[in-house]
């Protein structure tokens, strides 16, 4: 089989074989058999002819098989994971875990870093001093063994392929493509180990999809193909117009996610996560009805068996478990500023994706994958979308640490946020569930 | 100006700027700027989306611009080229360049090799003991002045931007693209330093363009992209069903060359030729013209003035000039076979693309672009379609070496051509002229 014949059939709109996408998959983990220049030019004309749920599933398969599955076989219980395409202020995996493994099912989660305007796990968690996501393999098994939680990176020798097309994608215009997507997606969930996976699929400005109908392709391409993988899927699709929440940057996001796993979370993130969280107890099988499963999630939140499933998964990923009851032991940013509204009214908008890129160029995100980040550093919503508010009352305040930073942001901060003089209601934040 | 995003944009569907298309071209040429991979994601999302004429102007100056541009201000008169998109048996360059030199105008020709089942005029000269293809520049600009014609090879130096992009879409599946192809071969041209160009773009199952509608979609645009670079051009679109004349393979088509220019070719191969030449002697502003311009053409070949600027030319370039009335100097084949018609009737059929392929098998083409080749070989159409033949009768007549080639070949000689027992009317040669 030569590479030019499988491009060719591709670009003519064919279908191609599991043989010939294993055969393409296989020389982008090795860096054999196919030139870089060859992988790039089938990558584009997939995003020109796209590809089908067959040909997804054996792309996702193959880069699955192109390196190793973690073994979780001999844990007892079942295993679930929730992936989020990405937003801003999108803390829900730290809450919903601990709510989950109160549940009696494990949450094998491999997770990613942030990059650009979004932010992600492994950055919030590292806030945490001493909080290692590096873990073996055997003390990944260890930690979901212990505490039903175990929470790492990509390990390398995960989906190798992912890892060869992600980085070509990023540098030839291919990233856009719903098929490629998906099996960058999946196919690194397959290889956790896990039997069923709840996906958030976030659309609007402030994520990778801006309108419903390209979120709802998405989540069905991602539930279709899990499927004929052999994992139980389903989707929510939910908005990410304004931030999650009221923190965005990663100390200010530990510690909403302990408050809302003490009850004491803002409104949109609680009921995100508790949904989210009760789809995946219910997903694993342990109950039988949605109502059910978010009956038990809600005991869970209720009676501090969440809180304290977080505390155990710090100690037990080398963190300082104090942390959920003494939030001082979190890197603090040294300054703050306020902004605050010229006039009264009601806030009509705060738009997730300049916060995010304002969060990012205080020194909270990466531009580029190599960037270190200041973990300190972030964005407090004092006030979020439909919330009344005064002339000279804080809308947002700013955690920063240098001053030229800060300045260069304000004017972004200044039009990030829209003030109306009637109250509006509120936007659903859940916009559809697939299936 | 980055690479990705340059791709993005043509992605998307967007017209690039001539900055964007130049950036490109010049890191084709000087290996920087751009990794291959990015090239080729640029190709596939040209292939997509295409190209304005704007655009395939730009992409062939740039290109043009990547090398150097031969000057031939010095040497007195009109410079005019002719260019075939390939066929087989189309020897038409070798048989016009004589003629239309005899009529005043300087034709200064960078041919190319044989690929696949096409011939090149190169490889057709070089039959021709001592025939050197590879003149300096000044060697070049020597013979034009001296006898009006110069026959050479594309240098390295011209269009070395096309030199990489040729080779990247050989092997990416990006070949196949209108403005692609019109850059490619109008770049080159545009170096030769003439004024006027006269295309004949082939079409059949034995050419590139297999169908009318696509052929008129390359032959419009070039004749455009030409004239948008100043470039004097009109453009022939020819039948490549049967192959052109009777005779393919290098020494065998020389030899055909001249008997034409001794006014005892074959019909079709004189009168395209004729048609050909008169195009670009009419271009040249010779004359004013077409029908005077063939006239010209007819005398030159009447008067034995073609044949003479032809021994001249041979002479010019190190090639023994007694070739043209002795052909037992050229590399004769040591065997024939003489394929023989079962029955009686009428040849309705000769395939181009399976005689091009038997003489490409046979040792006298290349299937990769560094095999060596062998001049003698080749097969000759003892008859062409529309012609009586009876039982036994020869049809075609194999020149070989090798009997292991010829066994190979032969069962696809057999299936080359068809009969019929009654005559049909013959196919009209030239399909249609742009503009």
């Amino acid at each position: 089989m030569r590479a030019v014949d499988v491009i060719r059939k591709k670009r003519d709109g064919h279908e191609l074989s599991a043989d010939e996408i294993s055969a393409f998959v296989t020389a982008a983990a090795t860096g054999t058999g196919w030139e870089k220049y060859q992988l790039s030019a089938l990558l584009m004309a997939i995003v020109w002819r796209g590809m089908t749920s067959d040909e997804t599933a054996a792309l996702t398969r193959a880069m699955t098989d192109s390196g190793k599955r973690l073994d979780l076989s001999h844990i007892p219980g079942p295993k679930v994971d929730k992936h989020s395409t990405g937003g801003v202020g999108d803390k829900t995996s730290v809450v919903l875990a601990p709510l989950v493994a109160a549940c009696g099912v494990n949450v094998p989660m491999m997770s990613g870093r942030g990059l650009g305007h979004t932010g992600g796990t492994l950055d919030k968690l590292e806030s945490i001093p001493g909080f290692n996501v590096h873990l073996t393999e055997a003390e990944f098994r260890a930690a979901v063994r212990a505490v039903r939680i175990g929470m790492i990176g990509q390990t390398a020798d995960v989906a190798p392929a992912d890892k060869t097309l992600y980085a070509l994608r990023d540098v030839t215009g291919t990233v856009e493509c719903v098929p490629l997507i998906t099996a960058s997606i999946l196919s690194k969930k397959l290889a956790e180990g896990i039997e069923a996976l709840v996906m958030d699929v976030k659309c609007g400005r402030g994520a990778f999809m801006k309108t419903l109908p390209d979120a709802r392709v998405l989540a069905q391409g991602i539930v279709r193909v899990a499927t004929l993988n052999g994992l139980r899927c389903e989707a929510v699709i939910t908005a990410m117009e304004s931030p999650l929440g009221r923190a965005v940057g990663n100390t200010l996001e530990v510690i909403e996610s302990i408050e809302t796993l003490k009850g004491r979370g803002p409104a949109d993130l609680t009921d995100l996560s508790v949904l989210l969280a009760a789809k995946m107890v219910r997903l694993s099988g342990v109950v039988s009805s949605q109502a059910e499963a978010e009956q038990k999630v809600r005991a869970a939140l209720d009676s501090g068996a969440g809180v304290e499933l977080f505390r155990r998964m710090v100690a037990q990923q080398g963190g300082d478990p104090r942390v959920a009851d003494d939030y001082s032991i979190l890197p603090t940013a040294p300054r703050r500023h306020v902004v605050q509204a010229p006039r009264g009214g009601f806030v009509a908008d705060v738009d997730a994706e300049e916060i995010g890129i304002a969060g990012m160029r205080l020194g909270g995100g990466r531009s580029r994958a190599e960037d270190s980040i200041d973990h300190a550093v972030g964005i407090v919503l004092d006030r979020k979308p439909g919330e009344e508010v005064r002339a000279g009352d804080a809308v947002l305040t700013v955690h920063y640490r240098d001053e030229s930073r800060l300045a260069a942001v304000l004017p972004r901060l200044n039009s990030a946020y829209t003030l109306s003089d009637t109250s509006s209601p509120p936007v659903p934040l859940v916009l559809e569930q697939v299936p």
